[in-house]
């Protein structure tokens, strides 16, 4: 079974929408930062593409190209500046940076409360620390777990989480850890794949590594949310071969299902990020 | 096989004993405040034996006092000025604090760099980002880790957590699937246990449950960190079953295994704080 992104898609967007159009009609324009410090042509086109959408939600969004001319310094100056300016609500660094910026020591400068992506070193603790409510939780482990809820709850199942970035694996463990299930997290160094997840239920996928779930590691018990992007032949895919999409008893199809939901999630963080900001 | 504590106490001891008289040559004297907002007797019972461990090392320990008739504004104030008072290097908050404290908000104000203790929000997430070089970790889990390297390599063995509370399992699984082990988190939630902790060859205990861990769900194979503590019969002891001993490849005892090398450790966290404050 296809798990469809659509239902949860819209209702999220349903949500931004008159969350922003109460800003407005409050006089508060949300707006976003965006800082590319980057040439790759990915992320020129993501960072495109996000703003069209932002557009559609009524949602201003502001790039900000950090040239190669500029350093650290600067780099470090330019958050100060947008933690400090009262217009701009939610703040996005598009990784990866340039080569000699330290992205690290920004996400400890960065206002935990501009954090739209919520990858900042206190938003990380705050969520470690079970403290959900009150932080800015990364927007792949929140659709991640959206869509897997889509199937059933949580709490007590075994679930895996295969892969353990900063930005996806390891604030997806403790969000799941969280809400209660028992989790068993796998990456490269893992021995056994297929053995460490056969036991569970839900499969998280963050890797980036095509066909890392195939015919030959699942079962027709589990439910696969694939939360991969890598391209092969030019062509966006995933950690689970949908090849092997009959032997499981669901899945989020890439493109069409994490990544879907993701994007409408950030903008929900947005309206969070105001919140906590003291906006109404 | 008992897990024996002693060379790796005695080795923090003797590193910690070094850097407290380097210190001192320097005219600094190393200097702890510990904050007692409560009146449990066994928290007062073990701030005294601290203070004596302390002394032992050469390590100043000043406890506060901190009455019923005090607020959390007057909390807040007091780990402030701790933070400003260049002469306290380390802070330690004694818990469970009264009713009425927040402690949850006191580890967002607390210098992480005087957290001797390793629960502020700002540590908790450096260790969940993998940057434990920047951070204070708990000294708990930093015990369970050394004592389970004795018997050997963590990177890309299976390893359970039982427990998933703030101070010891939830930190401790970020520091293990850091060493790049395959971490199973299981809890009071899990269904399971024997099933879930089978697989794997290091497991740790923290939940404070004694007898969790026992002949009925251990193996011949496990290595046993015990880093429970509760009392039963007035007798303290771990959440592993001691009469399961033979049963187990390995384990640490309760009193004098993690809880051991957690007291040592404590005070090497101190001199991490230290360099972390610009002290050589």
């Amino acid at each position: 079974m296809k798990i469809e992104a659509k239902d949860i898609v819209d209702a999220i967007k349903a949500e931004v929408t008159a969350g922003v159009e109460a800003h407005k009609a409050r006089g508060v324009e949300p707006t976003i930062r965006v800082i590319v410090a980057t040439d790759d042509a990915a992320v020129l086109s993501y960072v495109r593409s996000k703003v069209k959408q932002a557009g559609n939600l009524g949602i201003a969004m502001e790039v900000v190209e950090f040239g190669p001319d500029k350093d650290q310094a600067a780099f470090e100056a330019l958050i100060r500046a947008s933690n400090d300016d009262a217009s701009i609500h939610g703040v996005m660094i598009e990784l990866p940076v340039r080569d000699g910026l330290d992205h690290d020591r920004v996400l400890s400068i960065l206002d935990p409360k501009k954090d739209v992506d919520g990858l900042t070193t206190l938003n990380q603790g705050l969520i470690q620390q079970g403290r959900e409510a009150e932080a800015i939780c990364p927007a792949t482990p929140q659709a991640c777990i959206r869509l897997a809820e889509t199937v059933g709850g949580l709490s007590g199942e075994r679930v895996a989480v295969v892969g353990r970035g900063p930005t996806v694996g390891k604030p997806l463990a403790a969000m799941l850890i969280n809400r209660s299930a028992t989790v068993t997290v796998a990456h490269s160094r893992t021995t056994d794949l297929a053995a460490t997840i056969a036991p569970c239920r839900f499969v998280f996928a963050a890797t980036g590594r095509p066909g890392l779930l195939n015919a030959g590691n699942v079962t027709a018990d589990h439910v696969i949310l694939d939360a991969g992007i890598a391209y092969k032949d030019d062509k966006l895919v995933g950690d689970f071969d949908a090849e092997a999409a009959e032997g499981v008893a669901a899945y989020t199809p890439v493109p069409g299902g994490v990544g879907r939901v993701t994007s409408a999630i950030i903008f929900a963080n947005l309206l969070k990020c105001m919140r906590l900001q003291g906006h109404p």
